[in-house]
């Protein structure tokens, strides 16, 4: 393919992609049908895990629940049959230990089958400063937040390539994809498990397996316990989630094959817009966001509080708003009066100043940031 | 302080550090004086590691010089002195090993003094699709381009905040922004390596501890002989990086105290638009961009080639620009004839129009990401 035919294809299949978007804004995408499936939950004996489990219950899957805590699983195991699960098997496993790991994993395919829906949820923070933290936690926090989902991946990958079936799911946090104060180890181990899910997502699209799906996923603080005591400073920008919108989320994007979910929705904001701020004022307004408070409490809302540039779009929008409504009243007045006057089109021309400044004030700070 | 006080200093303090940047482009800042302090660099026996010694050399200050390779470092020792530098110190170091790393760290603590400058630059690459990699290879990636990270830090840390005072510098790479389609192991200890400096930065301004600063660096591959054979298929929007140069950068970045440093400059666009596109649309380009040429070899440009990125914004600038000189033309005529007539004012309308549709686009991308 030569280079033109090339680029033409990519603009024609961009452009489709975006009505696609616009497109799924109203109608929704329908969900796949995930009946017969077998579904492996990584700490499916409380929170997360649990409510995933919970809501697979009623779609005809079998489920596989791995947990360190045997009586949190046996209590899974009873809810998800009250909802209407059939096939329940759970196996005792902690996912710090690789060669447990693999053993458990090769009973789940003699016993149960090859998995092919496969949720890494288990996880654990350390929740001390950096300095405080013993190294036998921060090793601990990555064999469970990382490294587990590479030997998991390891064992359960290579059936669904061979079926070029299967979904990868990935439960990591809004603190993979900014540092947070407090959260060093924590978040270094979240951000690994990000980039290792999204670049095995690219070799699967490359090698073109591409009936096995990928879904990351990055919320906030949940209130599930794990990060009790932590505080949100603006709770309308950033609110502590609750567990069930979470999974239900989760389900939803599981379903309809979203690849990136960041919860709350204001994360999109705040990770798109990371990178046009300059280290200095992120600081600034991370700390105006509540990041560094509660010293005596080790966890914050995300420290980098880029928030700030979801106040600069907002902006944006609002100066646009007024600049448009002038215009429109501009435009009756000329109706009225065919003969236009210099002032009016001097205002249009303001107008026009503005949303031109507001354009190029993007760009600029995405320029003068590579400085 | 209230709310209103602290919003206003802010705000104050943005356009500040907006106004400092912008005087920055034209009078670059100062270079802060090393003269005396404790420089020690890991992976020093070549490449990256070996060009920062040769570049901190005339600088007045201690070399301390990490690596496995005993001759290569016999060899960097070599050229800093040709270059100037009076005190250098060479410790054979496996980074992979955290009881060597603590052990060597102690006898640097005594036999030269508390490092100040520690540049975090060993780095090894598995270079296999992620289940050609054998789980040895894996560990081995994240030890020495992760955990030794934790380790150093660990040792040498608490004497740069006792004095508040230091510099702590991670060599990390843009496949620690960007998931990189064959490179699964190495990319997640490389965003691990950045989510870990990063929070570890915040927690120092948390605590007061200003005086000891970031340098997070992220280049795209470097000529040095780890990515031979990785080509590009956009030499002039992403080139392989010249050794010398990125060296020349990475100390002029400490020398500043720049926190992140992304090269080559088109990075800081890619990342920062990075999350402004649907995966569909990064995949789609990514393929376009050729990452996911090459079959035979497993090194590739970044696979999410978020240059669409860069394209879009330029065809907006390019809109932009026509809509300006148009409605310059216009204002020409209006000069001519005081009275002007309906289509002139049509036409600004128009170019107005677009620059506010621009605008709206921007904001739309963003909003229509989130569902």
């Amino acid at each position: 393919m030569n280079f033109l035919m090339e680029t033409l294809q990519v603009i024609v299949m961009s452009i489709y992609y975006n009505m696609e978007a616009v497109v799924r804004l109203f109608i929704p995408p329908k969900n796949k049908n995930v009946t017969g499936e077998i579904v492996l939950i990584t700490g499916a004996g409380s929170g997360i895990g649990r409510l995933l489990a919970e809501k697979f219950a009623p779609l005809g899957v079998s489920l596989v629940l791995w947990d360190i805590n045997q009586e949190g699983m046996e209590e899974t195991s009873r809810l998800v049959q009250e909802k209407g699960a059939t096939k329940v098997h759970y196996y005792l496993c902690d996912c710090s230990d690789k060669s447990e790991v693999y053993r458990v994993a090769d009973k789940v395919k003699r016993e149960v089958g090859d998995v092919s829906i496969l949720i890494n949820n288990a996880g654990i923070v350390t929740g001390r400063k950096f300095m405080d933290a013993p190294d036998s936690l921060i090793e601990k926090t990555f064999e469970v937040n990382t490294m587990a989902h590479f030997w998991t991946y390891k064992a359960f990958l290579p059936a669904m390539t061979a079926n070029n079936h299967g979904h990868l799911v990935s439960i990591a946090s809004s603190a993979g994809l900014i540092g947070v104060n407090g959260l060093a180890d924590y978040c270094a181990s979240k951000f690994a498990a990000i980039g290792f899910a999204e670049s095995v997502a690219l070799e699967l699209l490359a090698t073109g397996k591409d009936g096995v799906k990928t879904t990351i996923v990055c919320p906030f603080f949940i209130n599930t316990g794990m990060f009790d005591g932590c505080n949100t400073k603006w709770p309308l920008l950033l609110p502590i989630l609750d567990p069930d919108y979470v999974a239900n989320k989760i389900i939803e994007a599981i379903l309809t094959d979203q690849v990136y979910l960041l919860l709350p929705r204001t994360m999109y904001f705040i990770i798109g817009l990371k990178n046009s701020l300059r280290w200095k004022q992120a600081a600034l307004l991370g700390k105006y966001l509540g990041a560094f408070e509660n010293p005596e409490h080790l966890l914050y809302p995300p420290s980098l509080g880029f928030c700030w540039g979801c106040i600069w779009e907002l902006s944006t929008l609002w100066m646009l708003s007024k600049d448009a409504s002038r215009r429109w009243s501009r435009e009756e007045k000329k109706r009225d009066n065919i003969l236009c006057n210099i002032s009016a089109s001097k205002e249009i021309n303001s107008a026009c100043h503005v949303s031109v400044f507001v354009s190029l004030f993007t760009c600029f700070i995405l320029v003068y940031n590579s400085f």
